[in-house]
């Protein structure tokens, strides 16, 4: 038959609601500066939606530092990949500093978050090893996951006794191919904001012999005493054989690194298929990238802010008796029981007549009859814009609960 | 056994060469300006390594419109994946305006080429369906089929009369299975210059019912007419159910899109897990991409200045006897008899005493017994530029011919 003939958009898991209205939940335009407030549709709205923790999107600094380098080096240069034509100094230099800052001797830049994470996968497995991770883990770990031809068992989002099962299987299999084990998960999810409960899986280290890879592109930045992520939260940066970040979240730019000992990021520097044969991270974000960390270590308020905000908005939704599930990052879920289409009216009513923008978070990442509205609280955001917020919801959960929102029917957008 | 323990950086494909002089043939830093002449370890060199193929990283209206851009947005917006909360007016602009130019009723625009071509695959095939595709294929389309579940079948570089046997082998199991069969070529080959024999290829259609993807990453801007692509210059763009080309080559930028008709491009939107589930691009890139589609369209002269540099290049390298093998695009290979310490002896001959930037290409790409070296011509290389480096090149090659290099050791170099 036709290869195209049978890709349905209607039929797929998030294409099944594309003819929802338009740009409206998917597609969404929010304009004007990154902040907390912004365009969506011509009116404002107090939007959290945007990883942007530490408000570095717009700090001052790194609007200006953004706009001189962009004006200094264009926006093409380098070209070509890192390894044949697309190193500089500057790439090296945030590569030292990024070492520094989380306590690992090397780091490796990376031109994405996405593609860096699936060659990392690919590049340090091969048929004899088995992988072991955690069933909540990113797509992109789980597509670098796909390209495994051995062996990958996965374990319950964070049951450490099952991930020793898996481990004792995983043992099994090794003991006889003479392969090793590599165990995934991240510092923090961004769905639930649970931590990885890194520090029990590394306890394991003693009875299994594995290697472990976090993904912290939500905790780099937002948690530990310092900002160094995840590992310096549960204090076992050590224990973490690859550390990884995007940039795309504290650090507010595209762009990825990973961490680890230095013949380890060596061997990734000759092998991640996706660095080797793909163009190397523009100077302009670069430069950008050193400004923004240099803010993340030099201004400690940043953080102090964001979880000034997180605290007072999670202690809110739960003194109002709403259900965040476990979170311990500044993600912050919103858990109502309802369907799709009572979540949607619900977000599209907070959206047209409370101002309030956020996401919606449907099945299959949630269960069928879950609703979830996801918040990203942020340093720029206010006391009172989560008062303002709490209250919405508060207005918002009376309807749902009086069943004013219909279940199948998506309403007429009201302005 | 330890995961890491055997990952050995001197065991591999590319880090067997880790040993050659540091930031010389890996990782080598190309400083000031994007032009011919650029700086490489503090002197001078005419370089020949960059796909900027019409001059547009350092055109003065990129240099400008890439600063005024970062200057007014940062380089932090938008955040977020296109379809939570990464879309804007002008993401939607540029995909319109490529549109229009291939000549195809939608186009996607991709935060990255390499994931995005990825991600494309994955998502249009499932294990019922058949990919065949051109054993030459770039990295992210093997990385593409090596997600595929089903059946894959190479066919031998350009070779049509193989892909038919491919495809009846193909057609034989898509019947049984009720799949169907994703053709996959590129359209301008960056390492032999080849074009894909697209016409052959969608002459093909007739007989078996396939889709035909087609990276057209080395073709768009410099081929056809217009510069459409090499869709374009083969007279067989219709045919191309799916045209993909990156920005890093002749837009001298980075992001990618994806073409074709509104349907399957829908389908895209909503199922492509590297676009889903990762950041968009970033609005600086995107201004600067309508820019340079501005210029490519409407500045015919700078692709009527590439193939008067390409042309004299190859003529004049075909003059003095040099085997440039079957290039028919922009990309010149030069190719000799020897061995890897010959051919880093006389990369580096060019480079300290002969001031040519040029880059080497080693087995596996090339067979062990040949040397690569390969040249790009540009828009803004100049005719003086093309004489001097065929003398340098008949230079060293008298050398390599007189046993003058050494095939085992590499000579210090000589600054």
């Amino acid at each position: 038959m036709d290869l195209f003939d049978k890709l349905k958009v209607e039929e797929g898991a998030l294409g099944q609601h594309s003819h929802l209205p338009k740009d409206y939940f998917m597609f969404p335009k929010l304009e004007g500066d990154i902040a907390p407030r912004m365009k969506f549709n011509g009116k404002e709205v107090l939007t959290w939606s945007l990883n942007n923790y530490l408000g570095l999107a717009n700090h001052p600094e790194v609007r200006r530092v953004d706009a001189e380098a962009a004006e200094r080096w264009g926006l093409a240069y380098p070209m070509g990949a890192r390894m044949m034509s697309g190193n500089s100094v500057h790439h090296i230099d945030l590569e030292e500093k990024l070492a520094d800052f989380i306590d690992k001797e090397a780091v490796m830049l990376l031109n994405y978050g996405y593609q860096g994470v699936l060659s990392i996968i690919d590049a340090i497995v091969d048929r004899k090893d088995v992988i072991v991770y955690d069933a909540e883990s990113h797509a992109c770990i789980i597509d670098g996951v796909r390209l495994h031809m051995g062996k990958r068992f996965v374990f319950p989002h964070n049951n450490i006794e099952n991930l020793e099962k898996q481990l004792q299987r995983a043992k099994r299999i090794t003991d006889e191919t003479g392969g090793g084990i590599l165990v995934i998960t991240e510092g923090v999810f961004g769905m639930s904001g649970n931590m990885g409960n890194l520090k029990d899986i590394i306890a394991l280290k003693d009875k299994y012999q594995f290697r472990l890879f976090v993904d912290d592109a939500h905790g780099f930045g937002t948690m530990g005493k310092t900002g160094a992520g995840t590992g310096e939260e549960q204090g076992v940066q050590d224990g973490i054989d690859l550390y990884f970040s995007t940039f795309a979240k504290s650090m507010a730019s595209i762009g990825a690194f990973v961490g680890g000992n230095p013949s380890i990021i060596q061997y990734l520097r000759y092998t991640l298929r996706s660095q080797i044969f793909a163009k190397s991270l523009p100077m302009p974000l670069v430069i950008g990238a050193l400004k923004r960390l240099e803010l993340l270590r030099t201004k400690p308020e940043l953080k102090d802010n964001l979880w000034k905000v997180v605290n007072a908005l999670q202690s809110g939704l739960k003194k109002h008796g709403f259900d965040i599930g476990t979170t311990k990052s500044p993600v912050t879920p919103v858990l109502f029981k309802g369907g799709l289409g009572e979540g949607a009216n619900m977000a599209m009513d907070l959206r047209e007549n409370y101002n309030i923008f956020c996401s919606m978070v449907i099945y299959p990442v949630v269960p069928k009859d879950v609703i979830m509205l996801r918040l990203i609280p942020t340093a720029v955001h206010t006391l009172e814009d989560v008062e303002e917020t709490i209250n919405a919801f508060a207005a918002v959960k009376d309807k749902l609960d009086n069943g004013v929102y219909r279940r199948e029917e998506i309403i007429a957008i009201t302005k």
